[in-house]
């Protein structure tokens, strides 16, 4: 089921003066718009200063010829966005680009800060102002306030701030990387023709013919200048990985810490199979979210696969809204079911997760609708009952329709035959990691680092 | 692999004055939009005049909420683009409204003439003047020289005109849906609460929550309006359904002419596993065009289905032009392959058609730079050989690789271990319908209508 | 006071094919946009094809660098427009480029044609149909209907229309201009560099460097083509240029008809002092429809002017309107008086006209509203007491207060201490013409062609 | 001759919270766009929080009707401006909204300070950070950092700024109007139905409106609040008001300080004829720059006037560059001469400023070539010989032809016949203001507050 997430990054650090490096970064971009559909942003040094364009909607909406034939240079990060913070005006779109007594500095920001809300607050009394409603900007003011090097003042304030972060930060001389000691979210770096790039996923590499190198470790900060890569490693802490990088967000072809998420979530299908079997005719997977885990499925059970549910790939970010009339035929726009492949048949329909289950509930009605005489809903991961504090937008508990209702309050709900949800033990065994290397606040509650009293995320942009 | 179609048709003739009939047309255009990209419009008639907005761009572009409230009336007919006679400037967006003795006319037009550059060289000899180089222009005029009644000036021109054609009319208070004799086109009838709906494939009713009724006759003129449904019935001629629609065009989750469209692509992919058997590991689709094809192939030959290629969904028209270093990755922008799954495998490729077989080359390079041991391309339908008159843009036959090359060396052009392609009686029985009533020209050069000499349809736009 | 007229028109034929005849015929519509601000539009031919840009707005709006630089060629005609008939939509843009036996026709118009009408049900009953409802495409559609040579047809088609048209039309290798032989709308000749321009007003010629020549005579139709100029020459008829040109419609700078309008509306000014002189402190012009008038009458009366008037002009096309509150205000958005100037002042307002009187009221209200003394209305035309047929829009008789008022109601309406208005006399002494070979229906009713009823000029659109 | 200037600004604080606050700033904008037109913008505050929209472009290019409807509330502050210090980016357009410890906070700008640079520097030193290169900035950032009431925090910071700064400020219940103790740039105060106004000249009142209630006076902070206004008057300095916003500036319907502008213009215009008198047969203005002086030179000189430059209105922001051939041609698409009334005659050019002469010396030639027999040019200002440092674009010393040229020179540089300047003590005359009130650094190097090195100013956007 669709969540939003918070965002997409990509740095080059090019090995010489390159006229094209804001169409290498648009290119990547492309790669990693499905973390981000809200706005897109790519800032470039030249080495003097630092230029950039940004503005609301996909990187095709945003950027037009000139604006990349402006922005020549040798060190240049792009971002996509969807907003977690920060309503959606242009002026959060990234990256932020400000100036302070060290001269201008760009900064790209995925994931989600938990004491933001304070940092800034505290930096207010001290006379910061803000243009924004973002976290990057507090990450801004905190590096304006240090009278240290880029790379100790950077140091100095992910010992300040807590949460999800994965960053790029550019100076007109250096780009600098830096992972949370958590590793909530992926970061990675690769190089082509001498040039290194870095990416929230591998798979933007491929479209820009750069070869993998290694992930940024969790609590790392890489440095690329003009000598050459260093690092520092902050004090270790418990790596989390997010889970649901695996289950929804990341790209299938992409590796995440060196774990592939198609494999992923083939194996989440398979265990899913194993862990509900189900007397059935054919998998349907709803598309794109379920289309993995309902080949895995298919593998497993033997069940033959269909393509039952068809996905309209035009309804986009400026679709009118339905008047009442067909407002009412539900999903229908964006999904259509294909009837004779669905009628009469006992159908299996997966998908990677349920969020308030009304979406589910309209698919599962129109699938019966077909003449389907039974729909077996197998979702591929476990209940969600939390919300996350580190960048997924899954709103308040209330809204989660696992955090209080027992899977057959579900079922019931969604009108399914039957429901089946992946183990949290199943799923762990799917990503082939360490239960304690991730992150799965979302399914048991267990949060890596202390989170602000539930609402207190949204308070940015209230206030 | 992608081809170039002609265009989509919807037409509503509601049973009240009703404020959102363009809304009505603008979600059911939604669902005909993989049948032209380029341009898109609207014209609905008030029982006084008829109103229109076209543009160019794709459906969610061309429409401003404000440009579908401007729009209300009674009857109304949509279209989507693509051009294949006619360059892609406004002035030919559809629908094309003109004004003559008898009033306003509204035409939509899927399809290509064969005979329209004679017909239009008579016309203007006899004082025609032409706005547009759409040979729908040359139906109209045909029209608006006739004196009898609309319904009687349709069916003269009918007499007139050769080749495909599906059209809708629309004058102030009728409806008109026009099938040519062969039935090239798809074309069906549907209803709502009373009112009726034409449209090329039925997808476009359950997004709009109509129900099938029936599909127009090849050669049938069907008339609404105030008093009902009326119909005419042109001479019989030889049916001669387009079978690429059953290939390529249509949605999976159409049915045309009674067929199931998915049914016919799973089957063809059934059929060329057993036409064509192969040992290997793993059936890898082109996405989208290879899908249902592949997992036809899947089934029937019982090797697993994976998702070796992800297809990036955000590359659109307003793309810039890569660089060259960027434009030297090929297909990669658009198709990535996923490493880890095809590394060490044996891959069938399946898809549904090779058209010049540039891209099908760099795919297969592409998996086997990735490790593939084996690639093994496996193609839903036979070989194209000739040229098509009837509205897909195939260009000329120097150009399709299949009219002087034979399957070997196809084979060693595209790189492939094995190259099998689908017999016609092998697509013909996917289909479930008799040869004789299929278009087969493009593979066997039996064209069903006179053509002009080679090169002669793209006269209209050079003269 | 504002009215709207119909178009300006500019060709060049240019002597060496021309990359920048389009920039050239670009810089010239920005002298003529006075006289159409709604659309605009440039047709080029490269001695092949017409290709052409058009849309709705002003020349800086409507044209980018890229549409000018993609227009290469060596004949090229443009057109600013505001609608006479036919709406003002894009599809009435002109130049109208149409497709006929012979070819390519592009035409643009300035004027109005009383018979249009007719001849449209005419050809339409003869078969035609047409795309816009401008009456630019019934020439158009005569000339298509002959099949004699392009100059020959042109001579038939002006045999048959009537009113007032100044033409350019545009083959693939020639540019030919004509003149109503009334000669309703100016029309004149220029070169540059072995180039021709012809041009509505030849302030179009100063601003490409070109010098005059001569006026394209009532009833001459000039031939441009690569073997030089040539000319036909029509009938006679009665001469009858419309004296509005000079009273409100040129630019001051112009020469038309070898008259300038400067000195027209100066001495129309000054003959209006020594008609209705007035002891008064103060010449205060409309601003600047009555600029040149005021100082006229300034210098006869010896009356010192101010500028008590002083006109926004940021107020454009895209102006949003303005709520109840701000339209109480009145005229003052656009027209703000000096008060300082005004206060305890006998003032003598100047304008060129009077159409509805609505706004010369809010004026006079507004000056007393400033402590204006008295305010003596002085205008330098006659009342306008008849519709125009040829291309004014004065809309219908009733909407003009002098055609039931005589000068005393009118004067208590606008709330005036006096009113004058210049005599015919007057103005026919002002140009330094002869009466009879001016249009001045709108002051004595004397129509220099028949013309249609009352009313009958709006039935294009509203059919 | 054109100089651009920084700003114009326009505040309400309505009676009651009002729906129409942002249409109201919207159409008094309109009345200022004369003081900057490259961007445009509202913020308003509803009592909770501000909103804002801007953009680069004319308040009619930059204001949707969407755009202001989103905007109501019970404070609101406008700016158009024209950059000064700050490229033209669209983040360096106001009014600029910055989040702080006490709450949101809105400020609008016009003038420059001439330490900006030093108080950023100390800012940057102690941690701040910058997003805009504007020194607006600098003065949220000094406000930020007081923990005193906003209306102390900003007595404060005038404290510290130095230069020319006419201020809005807005929090979500107050708004403030600040004048620096120069007295540089004009600010005035009105009011509608209990409701406050202030704006940077007095025309905005009229056009929505307001009655001029007084001036807010130089070094006066006044707070328009629920409980009403409130005055703080800072220790009080050299009154220097810009002798240039009567000369150039100011819409000539302008009130500044209680002095007419309009008036003042003519006094020039007068007294400049006194001190330079010339035998001659026609007083021409530079339109519009010289229209008011040349009236009050003819006045007294009794020469006629006659508008012999006529200016093209639609030579806009998004103008084509012209190709060489036409650029050849000068001025000439912006200005055309009146031949026949220029041609044999004696000419006296009147304008209200030389800067380069450039375009000075392309007039007196298009005259000449148009048969003028003299060009006597007479300037309503004296000589400018310094360089401005609060606000005007006069650039460097070097570029002002007066700065190390003598009259001579000048003449001989422009090709006049003869050159009359008018004196220091003649304008100061024309004002009626004490000489000692004035600032006239531009023309005698005096400047009313010490100023940075040559140069220093540009500082801001190229460190």
């Amino acid at each position: 089921m669709p969540m939003r997430e918070a965002c997409g990054l990509l740095g080059v650090f090019s090995s010489q003066f390159d006229g094209s490096i804001a169409k290498t970064i648009y290119y990547g971009l492309f790669a990693l718009q499905h973390r981000g559909q809200e706005s897109a942003g790519i800032a470039v040094s030249d080495q003097n200063s630092i230029r950039y364009h940004k503005g609301l909607g996909l990187v095709s909406e945003v950027f037009k010829e000139e604006d990349l034939e402006r922005l020549g240079g040798r060190i240049a990060i792009g971002h996509v966005r969807y907003s977690t913070t920060g309503s959606n005006s242009l002026s959060n779109a990234q990256p932020l680009v400000v100036k302070y007594h060290s001269g201008e500095l760009a900064i790209a920001h995925n994931g989600n800060l938990v004491n933001a809300y304070e940092l800034r607050n505290e930096l207010e009394q001290n006379g910061a102002m803000f243009h924004t409603t973002t976290d990057s900007e507090v990450i801004a003011a905190l590096i304006a306030r240090s009278h240290k090097s880029l790379t100790e003042a950077i140091f100095e304030c992910t010992e300040r701030i807590q949460g999800a972060y994965s960053l790029l930060l550019m100076s007109k001389d250096k780009l600098i990387a830096v992972r949370d000691p958590n590793g909530f979210r992926p970061l990675c770096i690769g190089s082509y023709n001498g040039s290194y790039v870095v990416a929230s996923e591998n798979v933007a590499f491929d479209t820009i013919g750069a070869t993998f190198i290694r992930d940024v470790e969790p609590g790392e900060i890489v440095i690329f200048e003009e000598s050459g890569l260093s690092s520092i490693k902050r004090r270790s802490s418990r790596r989390s990985l997010c889970v649901f990088e695996f289950v929804y967000f990341a790209r299938p072809d992409s590796m995440i810490d060196q774990v592939s998420v198609y494999q992923t979530r083939w194996k989440a299908g398979a265990i899913l199979a194993q862990e509900h079997p189900v007397d059935a005719d054919l998998v349907v997977a709803v598309p794109d979210s379920g289309n993995v885990a309902a080949i895995g499925f298919s593998d497993f059970s033997h069940i033959p696969m269909g393509m039952g549910l068809i996905k309209n790939r035009y309804i986009g970010r400026t679709f009118i809204q339905p008047s009442q009339r067909i407002r009412n035929l539900g999903v229908r726009l964006k999904l259509n079911p294909l009837r004779e492949l669905i009628n009469a048949k006992r159908i299996v329909l997966v998908d990677d997760s349920i969020v308030r289950g009304t979406t589910m509930g309209q698919i599962v009605k129109m699938l019966k609708d077909c003449g389907a005489k039974e729909v077996h809903v197998r979702i591929s991961s476990p209940p969600i009952t939390h919300s996350c504090y580190f960048g997924i937008d899954t709103s308040t508990r209330k809204e989660l329709i696992a955090s209080d209702n027992n899977i057959e309050s579900i079922r019931e709900f969604i009108g399914a035959d039957s429901l089946g949800y992946l183990s949290v033990e199943g799923l762990v065994r799917a990503t082939g990691m360490r239960k304690e290397d991730l992150c799965l606040a979302c399914f048991i509650g267990d949060y890596p680092v202390e989170t602000p009293r539930e609402g207190k995320k949204y308070l940015f942009e209230k206030r």
